[in-house]
């Protein structure tokens, strides 16, 4: 095969311009040039790349409607809500422009010499560099945040990094777009063709061939959970091992407790509904699992969810595959000795899904982990418990995740207190009183968590956080002023970045 | 086998009293008591952290001198690095004492809710929370600063991890005392005494239990290439992968550029071989590796250097085995068609080891990897370069580094700056006009770098940052006051630890 197309969503049949398959070929030219375009790039102002990523943003607004149609056709999302993402990807860039700016990313270190201690103490500096080119690999559910020019390509290039981006399969008119807008920043910029790159086909090998490339450094990845991990074994079997941030499977729980589910389990039961069939529950924040205690509280979320689940219309998949997992993963839970379907809208057809609801049991839930495997789309599994023993035991039992909800009143504090260590532990973000399907770009946004909702818990892919997975600190010791990286020479003081002066920060 | 003894570096024969060969049992038990440990001691405030580890120090200081005589008997380490070693582990426990009060390491952000934004923003806020708990191996080469109680305890105890130590079998005597010391300090701070745990043993399977115990999280090692990545690759395997931060191996190149090398040639051949052969070689930093461009003043260092090397006394080494070892390694080189023998001091026998200085040229460096294997112990290949071509090509081919060193004079400065670039990408600390074997305990340290110079560049196992390495970042959203944690209430402000607010560097 040389060439594929854009497929349609709405009906599974390919539409537009043939796009030519990359392969081992291109994927060498892109990772040559990237290398050979990082020193120059990674030598750029903290100002001037900052520059670069607003450039991006506004080619990308540039693009106009033809952007938003693109994506819609690819993807079958609806308008309103690419054009809100289209908002996200730009604000995504902006924020990291800013981040840029402050400089805080550098993490300057100075410890004067001490010439009379015994021993005596060198000068020594310390800066975060870049780790090299990235590999990005983007997500089919949002085709512009999480994609070609998504957060993860966002904080690379903030963080100095050339990135070569595979291009995902589902929206390759999409990502042609977004590629253009890119190289039209780059050379407005002046900087080096490679400092962004852009592979493109429907195989895996393709996408193989960029992890195993020897000149990239770092991979960034949003999908499946076979995804991620066969990217981490072929970055861990390289000859030098490279890290992988993989964002793959979480079936976020939400907790109800006792008072908040007294007082209002109908209401909560119809606004589950409306987070959990979002976007067809296209989310990786998606509500997959409701732990709650038994009572009348309950028994009012479950008769409303219910109805609001039998009510769902199907919506439009993101691709026939997913559309056809969705299928199999809640055959499987429906088939499953130990759950009850509570309720199934209309099942669609072969590129629509629905909504199903399932149900089981504290004990039956934490004897199969298979309840625990993600199914992509709006299926979620209430789990009933006797009490706070079994409440806590859930919670325990869980694999990691990227979030955990509570609905709390205030007479619930001090049950939802005694459980915030344990979700903590398990979970990225712990959120109160909402759903987990939005997600802000902030600087306190987390993103994230322990395996196997990511494959390195230490980080974010979401937030201005999420520039340190690119950057490792290098120390510079008595280094003469006319060569130390120009941040940390002696008259760098007023670059408005914080330094760490013999322990003590300092604000730039 | 039971039992194990301390064996005496000076002689190779067994000493002292017999130590129990703990396996699987103690393994789990000790796992279980951090576990249980872990949330009682990870909500202890940063006062209190502080406290337990300056309690550590004076515990350790406590010991006297039965700590440096244990140490010297098993070490053969002479009576004044020993009694410094103690006081860089003591000044390290009291640096993280300290790190734990600036507040820093928590990276507390809030981002307030913005309910008028489309969409409205929830009130976000992030710290930094302790992993849990942490398996860490000793180094032979450092019985007190990189072994019970050395630079991984005590980064992962200041971020809140229980530790459980598995004792370095060369030392099983130095590091029950420094256990028992750590012991006394956990029970005077009235933490639970899972807070730190010790098994020895001097098979690998002890330390292979240890990585594949599900209740530990991440793994600190000091150690050979060998044993690190068999360590990595026991925590990829498991259910749930951990990270492992194994600084492993590294032959530190130390380049003399020209001007330096023309005016002071002799005095740097003398003063690399003091380097060379401290402590008979038996540095992670120590330089095995020496780049220069032909010349007169080359000529006089490889001869001044050659001297020196011939005079040098045998020492005692760590071990018989790692005696074994460097003979193999010399032997090796020796050995190989495209390295001549400049120097060799007397060899020394089988518990002592001598020094040898080899040169190749940059062509038969580059065309052979194994000439970058590192040699532990006072071994170092001169590598002689055409020019300047030659130099960075040399540069460009090294395997990543713990040290990259310049010797340099202001004339060198345009071509110190033009490799620089270079040096940063393979090593983690680049010095100037020194010598890699000093490595300082502060907070501009890096004491890491590329692969394989450790498993994880990301990071130092030296210095005040050595604490993010156990921590990852947890968000809050529109959690209650009562509920939050401590240090993100609102009533918080006056803590001393920096915050950032809405993207504002804001000081405590």
């Amino acid at each position: 095969m040389t060439e594929f197309r854009s497929v349609a969503a709405a009906t599974g049949e390919p539409f537009g311009e043939p796009f030519q398959v990359d392969g081992p070929a291109e994927v060498a030219a892109a990772c040559a040039a990237a290398e050979a375009a990082f020193d120059v790039y990674r030598a750029t102002s903290r100002e001037d790349r900052a520059v670069f990523l607003e450039r991006i943003a506004a080619e990308i607004l540039a693009l106009g409607d033809s952007l938003v149609e693109a994506a819609m056709a690819e993807s079958g999302l609806p308008r309103a809500r690419l054009e809100g993402e289209r908002g996200r990807t730009v604000g995504q860039l902006q924020l990291f422009a800013q981040v840029l700016r402050s400089g805080q990313w550098q993490q300057l270190r100075i410890d004067p010499a001490l010439p009379d201690r015994q021993p005596p103490r060198p000068d020594l500096r310390l800066r975060m560099i870049p780790l090299g080119p990235v590999a990005v690999f983007g997500a089919s559910n949002f085709p512009l945040a999480f994609s070609t020019a998504g957060g993860d390509t966002a904080s690379a290039l903030a963080a100095g990094c050339p990135v070569v981006v595979k291009g995902h399969p589902a929206h390759p008119q999409t990502g042609a777009l977004v590629a253009g807008a890119i190289a039209r920043a780059v050379e407005a910029s002046g900087l080096p063709a490679g400092v962004f790159g852009h592979v493109a086909g429907p195989s895996n090998e393709l996408g193989a061939a960029l992890v195993q490339d020897p000149r990239i450094t770092a991979v960034g990845f949003t999908g499946s959970r076979g995804g991620g991990l066969a990217l981490v074994k072929l970055a861990q079997a390289r000859d030098v091992p490279i890290p992988v941030y993989a964002e793959m499977s979480s079936i976020n729980p939400v907790l109800l407790l006792p008072e908040a589910l007294k007082a209002r389990g109908e209401a909560l039961g119809t606004a589950f509904v409306g987070s959990l069939t979002m976007g067809a529950g296209q989310f990786c924040t998606n509500p997959g699992l409701v732990f709650a205690i038994e009572g009348e509280g309950l028994d009012a979320f479950v008769s409303a969810a219910s109805g609001a689940v039998a009510d769902a219309k199907p919506q439009t998949m993101l691709t026939t595959g997913i559309r056809a997992a969705f299928g199999s993963g809640t055959d499987a839970l429906a088939g499953h000795a130990a759950v009850k379907t509570l309720a199934q809208g209309d099942t669609g057809n072969t590129t629509c899904g629905g909504a199903v609801l399932f149900q089981t049991t504290a004990t039956e839930f934490l004897a199969d982990k298979a309840l625990q495997h993600e199914v992509f789309g709006a299926s979620s599994i209430i789990v009933r418990c006797a009490d706070e023993v079994e409440l806590a035991a859930v919670v325990a039992g869980l694999e990691g995740q990227l979030t955990a909800t509570l609905h709390m009143d205030a007479a619930d504090e001090p049950l939802a207190g005694r459980l915030l260590p344990l979700l903590e532990r398990k979970a990225g973000r712990v959120l109160a009183n909402g759903w987990p399907t939005g997600v802000d770009v902030c600087h306190a946004m987390v993103h994230g968590g322990p395996f196997p909702a990511t494959s390195d818990a230490r980080t974010t892919s979401v937030g201005s956080l999420a520039i340190d997975r690119f950057l490792r600190p290098v120390s510079y010791q008595n280094l003469a002023q006319s060569i130390l990286p120009p941040e940390l020479r002696d008259d760098a003081r007023n670059d408005g970045a914080p330094r760490l002066i013999d322990g003590t920060l300092t604000l730039g």
